[in-house]
């Protein structure tokens, strides 16, 4: 399986998965604006907002190839001449609170024609962690790990744990997921298709997972209270994001399309001075659970 | 003079820019934390929020000292033992978008009793940029500066023009101001007393200056487009101050009391995709103003 392959894959993945959830939003579409890379390929940046239940979200799919720039070659630590980057990313800012937000990415990356790996992941931020959605996530992700690995669920959901850190806040962005990069034949002792299936599958498994969450939190009420602690919630994802999140910073750095690479920030954000939630509030419990080595499979 | 004189200036100087704001506010007062440093020193943190002028604001003093952290020998690249630094850092929020956001940071670093600089500097951020306020913010900026070094002000113009700048959005986070750095006997070729007294300068300007910019702006009227304006300005203050700030960087990766160091982060702001303001429009305008090497005392 070539490299057009697996992009095609992600192509289609892309279409059915803003299908899915402009079936289940009800209410808006995406909209695409096509990019360009100078030095070569390009990619379809989806947007999506003021939905029923998305307020924002961007489904963004890139193919892009060319001479590996320096920084890129510095930044992941390889020697070669030529790179193909191909994949999906996806985050899902919902308008209600009780609704949690979601990212995924999934991706290939090759280098001459003969070194390559795959990377991605799925991760969900919560506004208010609940046990029963906590466990239904990282089950189901579990399941998908199981079928290829099975040690694959422990080794990237702690991968997630340690990624999606907010150390500055000592809190974890979200309730984590899977985390996982460079799988390759010679790291994983598997052959490029058992690792591409499994990448396939995540990407597959997404509007499933996602939309059994939508439906299952859709119709909980909400007051002025919950939305001011969404804001909040969001202010500490755009941290994470600015500071951390290495395929921001790298996409900023390396100059690709800033709108497309900050479509993963959320529609709005509050900062307060200093917030404390009251003592044993539903807002301190899920501060209480963005700790790193939770085992959310014990929430059975 | 030494460094508790000078650290003594800069603690009168929060207790003046305090007042000054508070009256001018005419409704909210400060509110003071003190937090003490693992290490050495410590400081005062001061947050107004919710006030008639003021929707979010903080004027911080520290005195840190103590053995020199790797990190910030290397961030520095210095080389000593002990270090002591301490300063002011005002960063302003105001309620109406007609009345622009500023930024001041006046401060003082030591090492081993003998190497010392100065460095600090004054910006505005202008949620709409208006040729008469940007005339006035510079050419009192001018003023001062002229009455140290005749070259000061193009020198340190041009260092605020580069350093406030959004790589990723090709824009200037305001109109600039001055900013400067390491100004010492060695490379000033002053005594540390001038170079000591323009620091004091721009610190007791700093109440003037903003009152004079808020009581010019103040009853300008304004509309929900202008508020949506000024919270798609502050999501490029959050941009960056979080990615590109070094003061916001050192301080969180050198384990600064986060609350104190993201007191600059605007009370709210707004991400739409690809926002593009109307033709002709004042934001269209405003963003045409956002741009290095403007000479704002043209606009006399």
């Amino acid at each position: 399986m070539n490299k057009y392959l697996i992009s095609n894959f992600f192509k289609d993945l892309q279409n059915d998965i803003c299908k899915d959830l402009e079936i289940e939003d009800g209410k808006s579409q995406f909209k695409e604006d096509l990019w360009e890379r100078t030095g070569g390929g390009g990619g379809r940046t989806r947007i999506i907002s003021n939905g029923n239940i998305i307020e924002k979200g961007g489904v963004n799919f890139s193919a892009v190839y060319g001479e590996i720039p320096s920084k890129v070659k510095n930044y992941l630590n390889v020697e070669g001449k030529i790179f193909f980057a191909t994949g999906v990313s996806v985050v899902i800012h919902p308008l209600s609170p009780m609704i949690p937000i979601i990212h995924m990415n999934v991706r290939y990356f090759e280098i001459d024609n003969n070194l390559y790996w795959f990377g991605g992941g799925i991760d969900l931020t919560p506004h208010y962690v609940n046990k029963k959605d906590a466990y239904y996530f990282h089950n189901e992700l579990k399941k998908i790990c199981d079928k290829y690995d099975k040690n694959y669920y422990q080794r990237f959901k702690k991968s997630a744990d340690d990624y999606f850190f907010i150390k500055h806040r000592n809190e974890t962005r979200g309730i984590g997921g899977i985390f996982f990069d460079r799988l390759n034949e010679i790291n994983e002792n598997k052959t490029k298709e058992e690792l591409f299936n499994f990448v396939k599958d995540i990407g597959n498994s997404f509007s499933r997972i996602y939309i059994n969450l939508i439906r299952e939190n859709k119709n909980k009420t909400y007051s002025d209270k919950e939305k001011l602690w969404q804001s909040i919630r969001r202010s500490r994802y755009v941290e994470f994001n600015l500071i951390y999140d290495a395929g921001t910073k790298f996409g900023l750095e390396t100059n690709g399309r800033t709108e497309s690479i900050l479509m993963s920030l959320p529609p709005q954000a509050i900062w307060l001075y200093d917030y404390k939630p009251e003592k044993n509030s539903k807002e301190e419990e899920t501060l209480n659970l963005l700790k790193k080595g939770i085992n959310f499979l014990e929430y059975e």
